[in-house]
């Protein structure tokens, strides 16, 4: 393939892209997408995007690549690798308690296939325009397959939700159920293809809990959204807040077909260590518990109690044999009885 | 490797990018780099650094993937590769006028090299701290050698420089030398190794013109940076404002040594078609000629007029033969005795 091909192609890939231009505002660039009622002065098309925070709020940034085979399966629908590459940065969005604005997206391809193209951009595009994000710049290289996303979200300023505000006796929750996308990898690696499979559905479309998030604020004293696993984030929490936890295992919500696909013990270890869930975590003084599961409810969404923060360091209550492989920050306390480390 | 070491080497590879606490400033997270006085509410190590943007100015966004042996030759000293891939990025905030200020990482490595990795943070980070942007946040995976870098820099509002500004019959001008970049190319394919190199310099070692930026605000009426080669981005300027443009090629400042090594044919060529100068490109009305001059001196740069915007489409007064490769979205007239198309 000559340079000149490869332009070329590239030029046309960004236009899967590129989106209608809203009504009522003005094309200004090659691209369209200047959006001044969402805070776009300049959209795709320039050097940069220009944009507009809202004053008085603060900016949430973060960045999350994804890597064939390595965080999705690359075999894995186009649509639900365009959906979960966003949905991954949102939940960093959802577990500051910020408002989705804007996101640009590096997209490197092996090779230029419309059909995967038009699958992944529809993906994208349907999350982001539930989400109320806007796609405002992006670069597209030939490489092995990886998207990065660096997502941006507006948070009223000093009431961001934090990983390190959570106190001594308030309690540990989570806004969903554990283990899902854990199991569903398990299943797409033993050959699992049924769309309509609840696990695979938790693995390869997970759900962003933006409304949770923002439900939280000003309620909950921190959150984290566990991507690495209830316990390692949990352990996050505890090193920047200087608290422990402990765990009531037999409360944690499991997801939908979870035991009977892994088993009673295999299952509370997915819920425990299993990752990519992207459900929140959160701690919470009880004198706010009603108030939080009303506004939850408002939203769909609903508050499991699983544990209590206490003064000493480290995750008690986690059985025997159930840590897993993570690496921790904190010392976990598996075996209750004595309360010593292994 | 197991997943733990894997988890334990990720985690170390992050303390390469974490800087010291500035003075004053409380470590509120487990990472430090917090600083109100850099309009950081809280930096790495949360879901999302939290940012304070200026009011009354604009958020100027850019993403742009290097990947090894496309982008750089996957052998260049580690601080070159660090440095260059900040430096493309910033140069996208000069060509709009704005004022660098938070960038996040994201790197994937094929493997965990101390002294790469060391080498490659000490040309990010000095980058950085030259330029006034600050890193608040990243993300570390496995895989073959690429760094994403999404840029944010702040432009009064209204006053950033665009692509569509141009008008007809103003001066086209440069801010800086250009061919070396693909001189140093095609000499560090040839072997060429010494650091000393000017064109080896110039091809590793771009250097964002952001002081020129901000000093044609105002003034310019549009502005690209060199990433595409001169009439690649040319183009793009003349196809975003409406308008042509007559080159005088032999004003074309050609970067130093680059006749030398390639011959005055070849070196004109490159200085026009050869991309990752990052010097800028701008359109301005003759009356302010003298106004960007002294701006610029004042920067230690300078203005070289290479031509003049014209009402017919199409670049004009390039020399038969010599549009190389590129792709072009508006037409090249390399005929100028005919005005025909090739």
């Amino acid at each position: 393939m000559s340079d000149s091909q490869r332009l070329g192609e590239f030029d046309l890939i960004r236009r899967f892209f590129v989106r209608d231009t809203p009504a009522g505002t003005a094309r200004r660039d090659g691209y369209g997408g200047d959006d001044p009622a969402a805070g776009i002065a300049l959209g795709q098309g320039d050097d940069c995007a220009l944009l507009e925070p809202t004053p008085g709020w603060q900016l949430a940034v973060s960045v999350d690549t994804s890597l064939a085979d390595v965080h999705f399966p690359a075999g894995a629908p186009a649509e639900a690798i365009g959906h979960r590459a966003l949905a991954v940065n949102l939940s960093d969005l959802a577990a500051m308690g910020a408002r989705p604005r804007w996101y640009v997206l590096a997209l490197t391809l092996p090779d230029i296939d419309p059909e995967w193209l038009t699958g992944f951009a529809r993906g994208l595009h349907a999350l982001a325009d539930r989400s109320g994000i806007r796609l405002v710049g992006g670069d597209v290289t030939r490489g092995p397959l990886s998207i990065t996303i660096t997502v941006h979200g507006e948070v009223p300023r000093q009431r961001a939700l934090r990983r390190d505000g959570a106190g001594v006796d308030e309690l540990i929750a989570v806004t969903g159920p554990l283990g899902g996308a854990h199991g569903g990898l398990q299943a797409w690696q033993a050959g699992a293809r049924d769309p309509a499979d609840p696990l695979l559905v938790d693995f390869l479309w997970p759900e962003p809990a933006l409304a949770a998030g923002e439900a939280l604020r000003d309620l909950a004293t921190s959150a984290i959204d566990i991507s690495d696993g209830l316990v390692a984030d949990l352990a996050h929490v505890c090193r920047a807040s200087g608290v422990g936890a402990r765990l009531e295992v037999e409360r944690l919500p499991l997801a939908a077909g979870l035991g009977e696909r892994l088993g009673e013990a295999q299952a509370q270890q997915a819920a425990l260590t299993g990752g990519d869930d992207y459900v929140l975590l959160c701690t919470l003084p009880e004198s706010v518990r009603d108030r939080a599961q009303a506004r939850l409810a408002e939203v769909g969404s609903h508050l499991a109690i699983i544990g209590r923060t206490v003064g000493e360091p480290g995750i008690h209550g986690v059985p025997p044999g159930r840590v897993g492989w993570q690496h921790f920050d904190v010392e976990v306390d598996d075996h209750p009885e004595t309360g010593a480390a292994p």
